[in-house]
């Protein structure tokens, strides 16, 4: 309950609230007053300078961070984030998952997993009016193709220059638009990983809570051609040698501590409108959920345990089950709090205040009105848009679909293409054909798309799609049986599950497609015309609200700025910096979750069975007392993870959590349950990131794996 | 892991360590020392004086303990303690349980259930001489018989003086014996109790869990005749006015506080062998685990949810799965616990210390060898034991026994009687006799028998009992169906279902037992001769564990006397007296249970569901923060439950917990989770008694329940 009161009680404005923000980096040195206080030691303008230390040792993998921690391109991640690379270099006689691996060389060290890189952030660059220039007067879809195209013409340019990756960064809702320019490194190499009974400790089990005693922490090499650029893997090339890389702390950090993370978050969803709010928590989360759970009802039921297509499905059903449990945590931590009063109450605030003043009459006295007129427009059609997202987790219909809009594109020019069918997503455009293979079986495919669409065909008639009834011949009335029969038809004839067929189809025509007569072709061109017209008016809507939103957060950051007041933009996968402590909290009355997980921990969360079955020699290092260099006098053991107040998300994995100095003293892997709902809003009273102690990851790669080699290539605070 | 290994760690000797010990109140003064450095602040001596304050306002309800607090026999003890009197006064029209209820006057208040008693023990006189006088050279049944005599001889001498009940109790397994004389006040009314939403907040699901928000008090008053003697209820009766009563305290206490407990705890097996360690926890309480399962299985199967027959059995399964919850915490830790190799490390001190001197070798040489013999033999047939023990929950087979017994005891003279047949007994036999009608139906009651018939059909031949398998029919093969059938028949035709029926055969002779043609009685005739042979085998080994278990006693209360410790006796429902301190702990590495709950706790758990469905009007008061004269600064709130280091088990229930100057601060309801094992062994680390604090206990009282007449009554320090 204190959860959003305390909210409501601190702040009447938006925004950052003790160690709440996901800062810029550019944001950082207007703070240092701030930050100084708070516990950093180095300049606080060092953080906002990209191509420096420490911020130039900190790495994007896509969709996980990691930092370089020596001198010859060694990186550090979360063991959840190098998974897809030690799975694919596991084989029944050896298993990397299982026994861990350590290349004592260079030549031991194996390739990532295909398409794995590593991203180095060399420049951000405010491109706002760049962007914006001579789209005034556009509205709707035209603005939002304007848009577009200048976000393509900008990559295109930076891109220009070998190596690099860039991509446009969209903040607080269309307001600014910044460039981000990464150098691409493509040939990387797995160094070492412990046993998943060390990285995955605790498993599905854990994920999401605490206490946690998790050794989350793996390690890859980058590597560039002899004359420093980036280049597909060969045996020629060399270690990548980063301008700078991070300490690592063997001394680690105590209860209150100051720590700060420089990562990747993913998205956030802090200035969403009340409407927003109640409509996401009310409804959408709750049939995303039921969603979820069926679906992954039917993938068991279909494909029953240790059959080969339940393995296909294994990583499917639990990343359908993460996002259940956040769901689920998200409905109870909303009904016990009062997040949607603290908004609306949050509105009133911002409309007094716009009241307050002619002129912020003038300039906002309509947005928040408009702003949930577009978003109730967007929200019309949410119970059948829902079921047809769903569809996506299928195979054959998007792939089907993907396939045709690809040759579709191809008949422009590149950059008049739709993101994702430029020359440039044609590398993993074909890996993600490829990879259906492993994932893709038609009986588990058949049976989730027949309970979709039998979800879709009972919605009411004013919510059906012609071309979709048609082409599965759905009726006024459903006829499931009649419904399966066709699918299986379709199932029966369709050549996409064959991964060359499917290659091939990538360099075909337009004409090639409706002369097919494979039945998933077959639908991907008789939905074509009505697909389109519904992402022209998805896009139509997304050209409004890329107006209105931003005038809505220029409201918002004008009536913070006036309170002295900074304001941090949700997360948008870009480059983030978040400052906090060191600090445990209460789950609950009468309980305390205290910052510093035990080694002891382990011994006593230990059955013998996965998840909890611990190396025996780790076992038995712990019951000796084998504390080493890395013993903890406070807590009379090793530490092994710990809690801190840092505002993080998705994405944050395997960041490196920093202390004043910029020392590695932890590597940032989740967070605890009640903060599941901090996307939505950030409680400092429950809001905890998860961290592995650093003095953790030294102990096990001193005593249990015997990295020496890493060891004496990393530099080691003591 | 930590629970076993610091006990070994700090002790080489058995006995009391830290805050463990239940002491017999004479122990008390010879510990002065320590008990004041504890913090007790009035006069140990003041303890041991069982006809002075504070220990004569300690009472017992037989089963719970409570404490006068009022000078007009006013007592408190647990909303749990009372709840058969609560449930006895409730209709559908009046509940008391739902809402609660409050005497505004004498007048007001209702008849406790029929059979409720306060016990006030006057004098504990030890008797070992008398009890032992002339039986050195008897052995087995002999002695234990002759102990027995000596024992029935004791209490009928003293009771002799009307209006007491006395029993000798046994210490260290026959070492010394204790006469206890307590007035017996049989006139015992219903004062206060809060709503089950209050006293029983948390229900089933909270058992012996924390975090805590049990409003677990009720208030009985004690009546007696006009000359202050106990009678049987009478509306002339008056208040009883007890020697002295306690204080109860607005303060309350706070972390670390010291703070004691008087009670009359149940049964502990501190001492048992390191072979009875591991037949329990490694045979009997899994078996005993399955067959409470079991038995709950059939219950439900057989009487489904809503019926009446469900209604009369869901005390019985509430009973079972309390336990076979118990047991599994006990398995659960005993399996993360070394105590069985501290056992046996124990011993091997012990006999170590034993080698070291010819006397001592020639006293206990062999004495613990010659125990363990006698327990192996109490476990030849366990499994077939274990089973038929378990039919004393069925209803048929032990009433009939029961009224077979007694009119064979009845040929004999009372004092020749086997206790529990005597006269002095006749009020609660046939008050439990009458009882069978709110608690027995034939269909569930035929299941059960027949399932637990059933696995001891299947045992070996060798185990089976002749005179059960003749009646019950049951041949060399099980033949369930015929089985069955002749249970049904059994059932149909027995009228021991009907309570004037039972009643009746209270009063017939051997004779007519013999003569009858209902199917149990006929049971019981045929059993008899099997069942007494049994019993009498029962009592040969009992007799010689009588004479050994003191030997080994003794030879450890020598070891550890001259290690200068004091051992106290296992508990065995006599009075005991508990010292200890405020303290939380920890459950788990990276978590701790805080000491004190607060009323926001019961905001955020609440539900609006039974067991978590708190009076809204305490929901409002809460919401105000409405904490009156019970703030506590520390948790700023008032505080709910509390957690000690106390040394308590069963029975000790609605013992006032003390301050050091003997105020009540709190009543103790529970003990934790990970404490449940410590019946066999207190662990500092999580050995826990879970108190109501006094605070929330006025504050229920003078907020929620306007109990106005009872706060002028007692005497509160503020």
């Amino acid at each position: 309950m204190k959860k959003w009161l305390l909210t409501v009680a601190v702040a009447a404005s938006f925004g950052a609230q003790a160690d709440e923000g996901m800062w810029q980096p550019y944001q950082l040195p207007a703070m240092a007053d701030e930050l100084k206080a708070k516990g950093l030691e180095i300049d606080a303008k060092s953080i906002s300078k990209l191509t420096e230390f420490p911020m130039n040792a900190v790495i994007s993998l896509g969709g996980c961070t990691a930092s370089f921690v020596s001198p010859k391109g060694l990186a550090v991640t979360n063991h959840h984030c190098a998974y897809g690379s030690i799975q694919y270099n596991s084989t029944p006689e050896k298993n990397l998952l299982k026994d861990g691996f350590l290349a004592k060389s260079y030549g031991e060290e194996l390739q990532a997993t295909p398409g794995s890189r590593i991203y180095v952030t060399e420049a951000v660059t405010n491109v706002t009016d760049k962007v914006k220039k001579g789209l005034d007067s556009k509205v709707g879809n035209d603005y939002y193709l304007g848009i577009e195209q200048k976000e393509k013409a900008l990559v295109a340019e930076c891109e220009a220059e070998d190596g690099y990756r860039c991509k446009v960064y969209s903040f607080h809702g269309g307001l600014e638009y910044y460039l981000v320019k990464q150098l691409e490194i493509r040939d990387v190499r797995l160094v070492y990983n412990p046993a998943a009974s060390v990285g995955k400790y605790g498993g599905d089990i854990d994920n999401w809570m605490w206490p946690r005693h998790t050794g989350d922490f793996s390690f890859y090499r980058g590597y560039v051609s002899k004359d420093g650029k980036p280049a597909d893997f060969s045996k020629d090339n060399v270690p990548y040698e980063p301008k700078s890389f991070l300490k690592v702390s063997a001394k680690g950090v105590s209860d209150g501590d100051f720590v700060m993370v420089a990562g990747y978050p993913g998205r956030t969803n802090r200035y969403r409108t009340a409407n927003e709010v109640e409509n996401t928590f009310e409804w959408a989360y709750p049939e995303g959920k039921m969603l979820r759970e069926r679906f992954i009802e039917i993938i068991k039921e279909t494909a029953p345990e240790g059959s080969d297509e339940r393995i296909k499905y294994e990583s499917l059903i639990a990343g359908l089950a993460n996002y259940a449990k956040n769901f689920t945590s998200m409905i109870e931590f909303y009904g016990k709090s009062t997040m949607l009063d603290d908004r609306k109450g949050r509105e009133t605030d911002l409309a007094t205040w716009i009241k307050q003043d002619k002129k912020r009459q003038q300039q906002y006295g309509k947005t928040l009105a408009e702003l949930d007129k577009l978003i109730a427009e967007g929200q019309e059609n949410q119970a059948r848009d829902t079921i047809l997202g769903y569809i996506r987790y299928t195979t054959m219909v998007p792939t089907a679909r993907k396939l045709y809009r690809l040759a579709n594109e191809k008949q422009l020019d590149d950059m008049a293409r739709e993101p994702g069918y430029q020359e440039r997503d044609m590398i993993s455009f074909k890996s993600r054909m490829e990879r259906i293979d492993r994932r893709y079986a038609a009986s588990v495919d058949k049976a989730v798309l027949l309970d979709m669409l039998k979800r879709y065909a009972v919605l009411p008639a004013s919510e059906r799609i012609p071309a979709l009834d048609k082409v599965f011949g759905i009726g006024k009335m459903l006829d499931a049986k009649q419904l399966s029969k066709t699918l299986d038809t379709m199932y029966a004839n369709t050549q996409l599950g064959d991964m060359e067929t499917r290659l091939a189809w990538m360099d075909k025509s337009v004409a090639d497609f409706k002369a097919s007569n494979d039945p998933f072709i077959q639908f991907a061109v008789a939905m074509y015309d009505t697909d389109m017209k519904a992402e022209k008016k998805d896009k139509e809507l997304a050209g409004k609200l890329m107006k209105v939103r931003p005038q809505y957060m220029d409201a918002i950051i004008a009536f913070n700025t006036e309170q002295g007041k900074p304001v941090y933009a949700d997360a948008n996968s870009s480059l983030r910096v978040t400052v906090g402590h060191v600090k445990g909290y209460s789950p609950e009355d009468g309980l305390r979750a205290l910052p510093f997980t035990r080694l002891e921990g382990i011994l006593a969360k230990d059955t013998g069975v996965s998840p909890f079955d611990a190396p025996a020699k780790q076992l038995e290092l712990i019951k000796q007392k084998q504390y080493g260099d890395f013993y903890m006098k406070s807590i009379d053991s090793v530490p092994v993870n710990f809690l801190s107040t840092l505002d993080t998300t998705g994405g944050n994995s395997g960041s490196p959590t920093l202390n004043g100095r910029a020392e590695l003293v932890g590597l940032l892997f989740d967070g605890v349950y009640e903060s599941i709902i901090g996307d939505w809003g950030y409680d400092p009273e429950t809001n905890r990131s998860i961290q592995v102690d650093s003095r953790y990851m030294l102990w096990v790669m001193k005593y249990l794996d015997n990295a020496d080699n890493l060891l004496a290539e990393m530099e080691i605070v003591h």
